[in-house]
């Protein structure tokens, strides 16, 4: 494996040979393979992002950029009539938007890459400014990643300066990884910038159910990387905070109100709970994109989506050498699968995003995006 | 299936044509096959006892119990000097010890078989009073669970009543169920007596990671009952009770402190404090045998068991009609398997215990055992 996450790692990118095909990594096989997958067409991207071959907020709005320059070349292709060809590309949008309907990162790509529609002057011009306008998402994203991990990094340089070099334990629940972005990550960026920088750090790895995006997405990163990481089952990370065992909570966001309420994947939520009562730090990351500037409640006002039973009835793993789904609970009884969780603003200790750290309040994040204060969408 | 949970069930017997064996149910089959297991001699016990064919607090007392009866047998068998049958038979107790340090109630079976001891006459007065004795643990800890049930349904029953007749939504976490105990478990006591009286319940059910005794066995014998019930997975009970859908949470304990602290199955606490967070009631289910009158603070002094890791990396389910096991982290990411974790008295709402409901508290439990007050064992 020579593609880890770092300098030269993207999870989303053009076919080397095939400016028709984009090409992604089928993060449902990971962590027992490494398998790429190419997209042809924006059928193609929605279904990436349905079946989660691709997740984690940046990583979904840059599919559905890259999807939407796909649907440009299929509507070159069916079509002559530039008004038809935009035509399509806007109901291949609508298509892509209706995937997972949590993602606030998925509105933000798709109205980005439709507004490049409004002025484009013939097909060609509509496929290459939606080709740049996805590469501009992609490596704006990575830049916003490695800002969010150097301003991440100085929390953990404080914390092993009071410990004496002793290693820096962070808890992180889901992938907010560099699968989850482009590259870096968000919760992991201030990690690999601490590995590069030799702050010593060891991770604590919620397994992450049901999909499993701990174990099998988090602990491979980190695994790719050299970083010390321990995997625990969620129910772990209220023991190992009573116990001092934890200096320090980071995790993700797929959603942000202006308020900083936080939406996370399920669980997150506990966990917030558990480092207030033993007096741990919770910080989330996040690039501004995740941050909903229309919502303040977001206990109220996000929506959380309910995804197949399948994901927690069925568990994939290695048996030998192949992958294989079993069945954990019987067909006797009934399941429900809530994706997300709100974590209220109170519960966080600070928002770590691309152009600072700041409190998870209206005040806090007007402080950092002033451009935002009295802006509703 | 006709051995259900209910007023015939038992989870540990005597063979009905075969007094030298003892039987029990192979719980980590369930809910998959319904597989009945011998035990011929006291080192089956502790297999049983260690590899968790049997868990729950009560069911592993009874199981030690009937473990130290079959080494009576062994002893009787092995030499015809009595000193040195009792011997035999406290090497066994020793060894049944070890198997699990947590549990109070191994020790608790354990000593109580043990003081029999001190006056048998012969061999045989040895045996009978070993059997006698582990059938009388098995029978109080039925007419304990039965009481518990009594007291709790209270609880249920009020709040249905309030609710106007809406079934009362219940959340539990691991197997404090019959199958934990010798019939009508301690959590599950009160929603097979509401079930009984016909008081409306839907019970969501912690798949409880790892060795999912959640979705595995507590799934399995509300089934049975015909209880509605749902399973979720452990990251979901914050989310429900957020957004007022859990009236009342009830677990049971593997060890109880004389101030009401509790060591229960991993992820417990982080339960707690969702309820307390969200105004739920939070109540743990024990037989009083649970409870180490000997500490106060659990955090300090209830040692945590570290458990195999293949607990947390292997996953058991039907592929099929095959069980089989996969593996679903890789080699390359330790992992820490913390068995219990505690949950501080202020967070339990009450204590439903045989003698009735108290404050999870020093007083709470004295005014309901004070022959225990001022007694430091």
């Amino acid at each position: 494996m020579d593609n880890i996450p770092g300098e030269h790692f993207r999870t989303i990118w053009l076919h080397p040979d095939d400016p028709a095909t984009v090409q992604i990594i089928d993060q449902r096989r990971l962590p027992h393979r490494y398998e790429v997958w190419d997209l042809r067409n924006h059928a193609d991207g929605a279904f990436a992002i349905r079946e989660m071959l691709v997740r984690g907020a940046p990583l979904i709005g840059a599919t559905a950029a890259w999807s939407l320059y796909l649907a440009a070349l299929e509507a070159r292709t069916e079509s002559a009539d530039l008004s038809r060809q935009l035509e399509l590309v806007r109901t291949a949008a609508g298509t892509l938007a209706g995937t997972r309907p949590t993602a606030v990162n998925l509105r933000w790509g798709i109205e980005r890459m439709l507004a490049q529609l409004d002025s484009v002057t013939d097909s060609d011009d509509m496929v290459s400014r939606l080709r740049s306008e996805a590469e501009a998402i992609c490596d704006e994203d990575v830049e916003i990643s490695r800002c969010i991990g150097e301003h991440g990094v100085s929390l953990l340089a404080d914390i092993a300066e009071r410990k004496n070099g002793a290693a820096v334990n962070i808890l992180t629940h889901c992938n907010a990884g560099s699968l989850a972005t482009i590259n870096w990550g968000t919760a992991t960026a201030p990690m690999y910038m601490a590995h590069e920088q030799g702050i010593p750090i060891h991770v604590w790895v919620d397994e992450t159910r049901p999909r499993n995006q701990g174990s099998q997405l988090t602990a491979w990163e980190l695994a790719q990387s050299g970083i010390d990481h321990t995997v625990v089952v969620d129910n772990a990370g209220g023991h190992l905070m009573q116990h001092g065992m934890v200096d320090i909570c980071i995790t993700g966001t797929d959603r942000t109100t202006r308020a900083g309420d936080v939406a996370n994947k399920i669980g997150t939520y506990l966990k917030a709970l558990a480092a207030h009562d033993s007096g741990v730090p919770f910080y989330v990351a996040l690039p501004s994109t995740t941050i909903d500037w229309s919502i303040t409640d977001g206990l109220r006002d996000i929506p959380i989506e309910e995804r197949s039973t399948d994901e927690v009835t069925h568990i994939t793993g290695l048996d030998g050498d192949e992958i294989r789904a079993v069945r954990t609970v019987t067909e006797e009884s009934p399941v429900k699968n809530y994706a997300f969780d709100v974590t209220p603003a109170r519960l966080v200790t600070g928002l770590i995003t691309e152009r600072g750290i700041c409190k998870a309040s209206e005040e806090g994040l007007a402080g950092l995006f002033p451009e935002r204060v009295g802006v509703t969408v």
